[in-house]
C-alpha cells in the first residue's frame, strides 16, 4: 500500500486545518486567561462529528477519506502525543521533590489518596450509571476510575503558577513537587492498567507486563538516571550543538515509547519516563529544553488536542448528569484532599485551600488518559466527554479562584497598557519637552487628568535624571494623583527627540501610575528593560511604521 | 483499517533507529570536515537494504512490516521532507539578490544554462546509457536531466561559506545570490516537469498544471509576498510568542503543500515557496526562524535522509561508469558556467574558479530531485544512485577545493586546541604565579618548550594588566618563539585562584601561540570571549569536575 496525491494533499491539508485552528483558538483562550488546551480541544470539536461532521461532504474536502491517508494522520498523531509527553517529562525536576520535604510529600499523598478512594467508591457502587457493561474487565474498569481523579496536569498547573508569579515560591514549589509525585505515580498506575487490558495484540501476560513496567520505571529513574547524566555531558563533548542534543533526546523518547509500547502499556509512558530522567540531568542546557519544548508545544501539541475532537461527537455523547457528577467528586476528592493534607502540615487556611485548588487542574493529562482508555475500549463515549468537560473546568476555575483567594494580584507588565489610542507613529517635537507635552496630551484624552498637570509631573521627574537610556530609548515617567490604574503612552520620532546633549531618542514611552501605588511603577519600569533587552525585539521596534508592528515586537519579548 | 500496538512498536522503533543512526554518522562525518547529509545517507544505505537487507530478518526487527506501519512512515518521511523544504525556503534571502546586482545574476544566468545545455545534450544523444526506456516521456526525461545538473543546493553551499568565514564577503553573497536564483529556478522547472509526468493522479491535463505552477509561483512572491509581510507583525501583536508564529508559518506551509500536490506537483514546492515568502520578511524574527530551523535540520531532515537508503540498494545498483559520467558532465557544466560567468565580470581567477567548485556543491537538493523522479518512475534506480553518488562528491570536494584555491585558512577556536592531556581539574595553586607554573608544566610537556620561559613569558603579559575577567575566569596568555601553532591547557580550582586583590578565577585558561603570528592570538581570545559569553555554557563549565564536561560545555557554544 502507497500514499497517493490525494492522500498526501488530504494529509497536509488536515494538518494545516488542524495546526492553525488549534493555535488560534488557544490563542484567543488565553486571551481570556485560559489555558490553551481549551481551545485546541474546541478547536478539534469544531472540526469533527460534533459541528462540521453534521454538514454532509464538509468533513471530506479536508480530511482524508482513503485508508492510506487516514492511517498516516494517525501515525502523525501518536508520534505528537509521545513528544507531547516527552515535554512534560523534561518538566519534572525530580529533585523539586526532595526540596520540598515533608510538606510535598504529605500534600501529594493526601491528595493522591482521597479522590483515589473517591474514584473507587464511585466506579464500585454505581458502575452502569459511569457507563460500565458487564463483560469489561470491572478491576481494571475501578482502577481506572481512581486514577482518572487522583492524577493532575504538570503543565497546566505550572502555567497557572506562573500567571500568578507564585512559581518560584515555597507555595509554588510544594505544588510542583506533589504535582509531580502525583503524576509519577499516576501514570505508573494507569500503565499497569493498561497492562491489565492491553494485552490482546502483544500476547504478553498482565504479570509480565506489570513487573515489566515497574521494572522499567525502576530501572530508568536509577540506571537509566546515571547513564543519561554521563551520556549528556559525552554527547555535547562529541557533536554540534544543538544537533547531536536533539537526535540524542528524541530518539532516546522514540526507543522509550516504542519499549513500553511492546510490553503492553501506551508508548507515552516510555516517552514520559524518558522525559523525567533526560530533564533531570543539571547538564541538559535551557537552550535545548527550549528548542524541544517550543516546538513540540505549539506544532506538535496542538495538532494532538485538536485531532481528538475528531473521534467523538461531543453533543451527542453529552450527558449533564453524568458530566456534573465527575466534575463534583473530582473537586471533592482533589481539594480537599490537597487542601486537608497542607492543613495538616500547619499551612494558613488560605494558602491551604489554594493549593487544593492549584491541584486540582487536570488539564492535559486527564483528557489522553480518557483517550487512550477510550481507545481501549476501557470506557464509553460518554464518560470520555465527561472526563474532558471534567479536565477543562477544573483546569478553567483554578487560576480565578486561587487569584481570589490568596488576593494575588496578576503581575502588570508593560503591553497589557499599550493601545493605538495613545500611540504616535510621529512624533512632531524634537526635544523632550514638547514631545512630553504632545504624549501628555494624549493621556489626558484618556485619564481625564489635565495635560498641564501630567507635563509638569513628568518634567519635574526628568530634571532629576534624565529617562533616556542606551539604544534610543527614553521612559519619562511620573506618579499622579487621581489616577485609578497605570496609564501608558508611546510616540516614536525617526528624526530622534533630543533628551540630553548627548542622547536622542527614537521611541518615546510615557508611563504614568497612581500615586499611591509605589510597587507598579518600578513592575513597569522593569518590565519594560526586560522588554528591549531582547534584540530582535529592539530593532523591530525602533523600525515600526505604526501600532501593530509596534505591540508585535514588544509581545515577542514575552 | 488501524494502526496495531505492533504498527506503533514498529513506527517509534523504526524513528527512532533512522534518527540516532543518522545523527551520529552525521556527526561524524562533520567531524572530519565533510556536511552532516553524506553521515545521514550512509546511515540509510547501512539499514537499508544495501547492508542490513542482506541479513535474512534483520530489517524486520526494526522496520514496520505490515501496511498500516509502513504508510505511517512514509506519511512522517513526507511531512519531513515538506517541512525540510520550508527551512531550505527560509535561508534564502530575496533582497539578498537584488543587493549583488549584476555578478551575481551573470554567474547565476551562466551557471544555470551551460549545466543545462551539457544535461540536456547528454539524455538526448545518450537515452539508453541513462537508463531511459522507450514508452516514458522523453521530452520530461531530457529536461529533468537537465535540470539536475543546474540545480545547486543553498545549504550546503551556505554551510561551506561560513566554514571558511566567507559568508559575510562580497564572494560569498555572490555566491548566495546565485544559487538562490539556481535554486528557485530550478524547482519551478522540475515542477512543470513533474506536471507533465505526475497528473495521472489528479486528472488535470499538464497545460493547467504548468499555468497553476507559475501563477502560484508569481502570486506567492507578489500578492503573497504582501500579504505575509502585513500578517506576521500582526500575529505577533495578536498572539503569544513563538507559538502564534511558529503555528502560523507551519500551517501556512502545509497549506502550500496541499496545494501544490493538489494541481500535480509535488508538495515540496509549495512548502519551499512558502518558506522563501516567510524569509523574506523583515519582521520574522531570527529566534524564531532559529526555533524552526533547529528542530527541523536536527529532527525531520535526519529522518528524511535517511529513510531514501531504505529505498533503493546502492550496491546491486550501482554503476561506476555511470555515476563517473554524471560526476563529469555536472562538474564540467558548473565549474564551467560558474567560474566562466565570475570571469567576465572581472572577477580575479582564483577567486571565479572558487565560486564555480561553491556553486557545484549538489547536496540535499539533488537528491530530492532524484528521489522524486524515481518515485514518478521517471528515471531507474541505477541513474537514482548515480546522481547520489554525483551529489555527494560534488558536495565533498566544494570546500576543501575552494580553501586551496583562495588559501584561506579555517578560522581558529578555542576548541580545536584543548584536550584532555592538557586540562588540569584541580590546580594545586591558589594564586597566579604558582597556577601559572602549573600549567606551563603541561604545556612544556606537549610543546617542548621549557616550562621555565613559557611561565617567564605569560608571567610577564600578566604584570602589564591581569587576564582575569569577571565571571570567575582567566585567560593568562603569551606569544613564544619556536611555537609551531596554537598550543592550550585549562586548568580549574574549585576555591579559586587569586589573580588580583579582588579577582579569584574558577577557571585559567593558557593560551600560547606562535610568536610570528599575530592574528592567531587575537582571533583564540575573541573566541574565548564569545564562547563564555552563554549563559549555560559558562554555568555548566564552572561546575565541570572532569575534561568531558567542560569540553562538553564548551561545545555547545558553537
Amino acid at each position: 500500500m502507497n500514499l497517493t496525491a490525494h492522500d498526501i494533499t488530504a494529509l497536509l491539508l488536515s494538518l494545516g486545518v488542524l495546526l492553525l485552528s488549534a493555535r488560534a483558538l488557544g490563542e484567543l483562550a488565553r486571551r481570556l486567561g485560559q489555558p490553551a488546551i481549551l481551545g485546541e480541544i474546541i478547536a478539534g470539536i469544531l472540526l469533527g462529528p460534533t459541528v462540521l461532521g453534521r454538514i454532509p461532504g464538509a468533513a471530506d474536502l479536508i480530511f482524508p477519506t482513503q485508508p492510506a491517508g487516514q492511517v498516516a494522520l494517525q501515525g502523525f498523531t501518536n508520534i505528537a502525543v509521545v513528544l507531547f509527553l516527552l515535554v512534560a517529562g523534561l518538566e519534572v525536576h525530580l529533585s523539586t521533590i526532595l526540596r520540598q520535604g515533608r510538606t510535598a510529600l504529605t500534600v501529594s499523598f493526601t491528595g493522591m489518596i482521597l479522590p483515589f478512594a473517591i474514584g473507587l467508591a464511585a466506579a464500585w457502587l454505581m458502575p452502569a450509571f459511569l457507563g460500565f457493561h458487564h463483560g469489561q474487565n470491572q478491576l481494571a474498569f475501578i482502577l481506572f476510575m481512581a486514577t482518572a481523579m487522583a492524577i493532575s496536569a504538570l503543565p497546566v498547573i505550572a502555567k497557572t503558577l506562573m500567571d500568578l508569579d507564585l512559581y518560584r515560591t515555597d507555595m509554588g514549589m510544594v505544588v510542583m513537587a506533589a504535582a509531580i509525585v502525583q503524576d509519577v505515580v499516576g501514570w505508573i498506575v494507569f500503565a499497569i492498567i493498561l497492562g491489565m487490558i492491553g494485552q490482546a495484540g502483544t500476547g504478553t501476560p498482565v504479570g509480565v507486563t506489570i513487573v515489566m513496567t515497574l521494572g522499567f520505571a525502576v530501572a530508568m529513574c536509577t540506571v537509566g538516571r546515571w547513564a543519561v547524566n554521563r551520556a549528556v555531558p559525552w554527547v555535547h563533548a562529541h557533536t554540534s550543538w544543538p544537533g547531536g542534543i536533539l537526535g540524542f533526546v528524541l530518539a532516546l523518547a522514540f526507543f522509550g515509547a516504542a519499549f513500553t509500547e511492546r510490553i503492553g502499556i501506551h508508548a507515552i509512558f516510555g516517552a514520559f519516563i524518558v522525559g523525567v530522567v533526560v530533564g533531570d540531568s543539571p547538564h541538559l542546557q535551557e537552550r535545548t529544553r527550549r528548542v524541544i519544548e517550543q516546538f513540540v508545544s505549539f506544532v506538535f501539541a496542538p495538532i494532538f488536542f485538536a485531532s481528538i475532537g475528531l473521534k467523538v461527537d461531543f453533543v451527542a455523547n453529552f450527558d449533564w448528569k453524568l458530566s456534573a457528577f465527575v466534575i463534583a467528586i473530582a473537586c471533592a476528592g482533589k481539594i480537599l484532599g490537597c487542601g486537608l493534607g497542607a492543613l495538616s502540615c500547619g499551612l494558613p487556611k488560605r494558602e491551604s485551600w489554594a493549593i487544593g485548588f492549584a491541584m486540582n487542574a487536570r488539564g492535559a493529562m486527564e483528557i489522553i488518559l480518557g483517550l487512550l482508555a477510550l481507545e481501549y475500549k476501557l470506557i464509553d463515549e460518554r464518560l470520555f466527554v465527561a472526563l474532558v468537560v471534567m479536565a477543562l473546568v477544573t483546569s478553567l476555575m483554578s487560576g480565578p479562584v486561587m487569584q481570589r483567594l490568596l488576593r494575588r494580584p496578576k503581575s502588570k507588565r508593560i503591553v497589557d497598557f499599550l493601545s493605538s489610542k495613545t500611540f504616535i507613529p510621529r512624533l512632531r517635537a524634537n526635544e523632550r519637552s514638547a514631545a512630553i507635552a504632545e504624549l501628555a496630551q494624549v493621556l489626558s484624552a484618556t485619564t481625564g487628568l489635565p495635560a498641564a498637570s501630567i507635563t509638569e509631573a513628568v518634567i519635574a521627574r526628568e530634571a532629576m535624571m534624565s529617562t533616556c537610556i542606551g539604544d534610543s530609548l527614553a521612559i519619562p515617567h511620573a506618579r499622579m494623583p487621581g489616577l485609578p490604574g497605570p496609564a501608558v503612552a508611546v510616540g516614536m520620532s525617526a528624526e530622534g527627540v533630543r533628551f540630553d546633549d548627548d542622547a536622542t531618542a527614537t521611541i518615546v514611552v510615557m508611563v504614568l501610575t497612581p500615586e499611591e501605588d509605589d510597587g507598579v511603577q518600578l513592575e513597569l519600569l522593569a518590565d519594560f528593560a526586560r522588554v528591549f533587552r531582547h534584540e530582535d525585539t529592539r530593532r523591530i521596534a525602533l523600525k515600526a511604521t505604526g501600532y501593530l508592528e509596534f505591540i508585535g515586537a514588544i509581545r515577542t519579548a514575552h
